[in-house]
């Protein structure tokens, strides 16, 4: 199995599925080609909760604003699941859940730089890099990637790392300072505050950067069109709207600083 | 093979395709993941035009607005088709049409409540409830569903309804009330009138809440971004523009009543 | 393999793939269904673009402003692909490419028009002409086309043309006059103009209808937010913008001249 996520949205996407099944019969499954574009951490969020509930696959990744740089092609194995991308950082947080998923017995780990024939090119990655690069790692399946000859091993240390930015809770647990991490289709805010900050504060009010707002276990909790914070499928902290969106009633965005404190 | 159908949008779809497959090896078939948002009545339309094209299939539909409320989480079997989704109503226009479609003789029906370990549980359904459930109604197969130990049967009368609002026409065929039920990514404005109404008035006038335009039996039929009626693919009378959007053209969103005339 | 590419957007492609799913286990990949709507040149273009790189599919192709007009339904091989839609020009240019990708010994050429029952019919040709016609496609095999009933031959010459407009350049290589062919998600402004003619100019300067913009090789030549011209994945010059929407920024759409000099 192979599976495609990417910030190109329309057509490019398919030019790489051409590539990869003029190589293999893998199974293909489009992970999203919506990713916000060129952000590396907002798709690093997505792939965190996303991949590690896959079976064993081949992850092909391409969000990749340094395409054409000196910013190698890379692959993290990690157990028997393999991300294919580009070494911005953007294969670590999920490769990181992957191996809490996994377990340490399980999570083995190795790296690969993929030689690229002509770094210089401009030319499309997706479709003449990291494409042919997953179908090559498929075939040669996750155990034997060494067999690829245009795979160089290195060390896993030297792979850009990329940390999304963490929340501090005051220590008792009444006040939180985060971030938005990113705005899903919905309009939910989704910070980086865990969601045991108001776990036991349903039915009950929090601020949120001075505003007051109910604590609400669904998004009924509160009328429609009212404004709520909730415990999202991420388990963290989102900013949301029953029946509408969040994002324009809090006038909050990716990257943009919360402060919340439950009363 | 395993249909998927939502209102998610952005990467959450993956998500429960990650936990499928981790459970079976089915053909998944993506339906939509960009339905109207928490719009029951808009989903089971779309899904009512839909899914009767497909051979015998799971259909996996998260529409899914009460969330986290006490609404059952169910399986419609229907034949050799099985709906698992929220017991909002969404399945049931659906599952009629399939029902026309089989003939009496094959459209034997049943249904099933699934348990929710922990009903109280926020989590995203869709990932943590009716994936897991559509895979296994897979692996069991539409005639031994009841083999799972979490699906519950129950009657299919108690099943939630959802029925699409139907048009009135007068006892001379000349005058219809009735409403949009959606609009689609064209702007065409598909309403519930029949298309029976102007299939004889190809060519002619009508007007639409008062005013006159082209009745066409293609968009061709008027010149590019005029307005028409036209019968639709799903048969229905919708209210368009050749090249343009009908929504803006006539003022239209869903919901809104129409009355026709043909002069 | 089928794949699947429209300008359908929402559930609409479902209903064609359930019914080729009716009629065979073809593998469906969707190439995509957002096309720009109702534009045979912008749909051509991304095909051509996409095509190519797949392995010997059934491809089927419905942009289709003409649907319920009298442009006939038809079938073009060329080599093992096998291109599906309507007779509007569409299937031409990538034809044309993955004859160029085949070399003459393997792409012979044939066509067939489909015959369609009740052609004044003005439902859904994708879901009721197309997507069968591609199923059965598919099961007859690229060698056999002619074996299925309905597929009657007709002259290849007789296919209807689409041809995207070709750039001049002048003698001394130092101006082009071409157009914008296409606006990608990214706003990136894919013109007509090869990419030889700034491919030597990579940091200096050139003029776009009058204004002076950088030449780069990718887009981190500049400053974020800045205008450059690049060398696409197509191979033809882009009018682009660094983390950021190069039409909006020059001001272009598909369809507008533009004036090119390099310094």
């Amino acid at each position: 199995m192979i599976t495609l996520a990417s910030d190109f949205g329309l057509a490019y996407p398919a030019a790489m599925k051409g590539v990869v099944l003029s190589r293999t019969d893998a199974r293909l499954v489009d992970v999203a080609h919506d990713l916000p574009r060129q952000d590396v951490r907002a798709a690093a969020f997505w792939l965190r909760e996303t991949l590690p509930y896959f079976p064993p696959a081949v992850h092909l990744v391409v969000v990749d604003p340094g395409v054409g740089t000196d910013r190698r092609a890379v692959i993290f194995r990690v157990g028997d699941h393999v991300l294919v991308g580009p070494d911005n950082g953007v294969l670590r947080p999920p490769a990181r859940r992957v191996i809490d998923a996994l377990g340490d017995a399980d999570a083995s780990v190795e790296a690969y730089e993929i030689d690229v024939p002509n770094p210089d090119s401009t030319t499309f990655h997706g479709r003449d890099v990291f494409a042919p690069a997953a179908a090559d790692a498929h075939v040669a399946g996750a155990s034997a990637l060494g067999s690829v000859d245009r795979f160089e091993p290195i060390p896993v240390d030297s792979l850009a790392e990329c940390r999304l930015p963490e929340a501090t809770v005051s220590a008792d647990g009444r006040e939180a300072t985060g971030e938005v991490l990113v705005v899903d289709d919905f309009g939910n805010c989704i910070t980086n505050v865990p969601g045991e900050f108001v776990r036991d504060a349903a039915g009950s009010r929090a601020t949120v950067n001075g505003e007051s707002v109910s604590v609400g276990r669904t998004f009924e909790a509160v009328p429609r069109g009212e404004r709520l914070l909730t415990v999202g499928s991420h388990g963290n902290v989102e900013c949301d709207v029953n029946h509408g969106r969040g994002d324009e009633a809090f006038g909050l965005a990716p990257g943009d600083r919360v402060e919340l404190r439950v009363d």
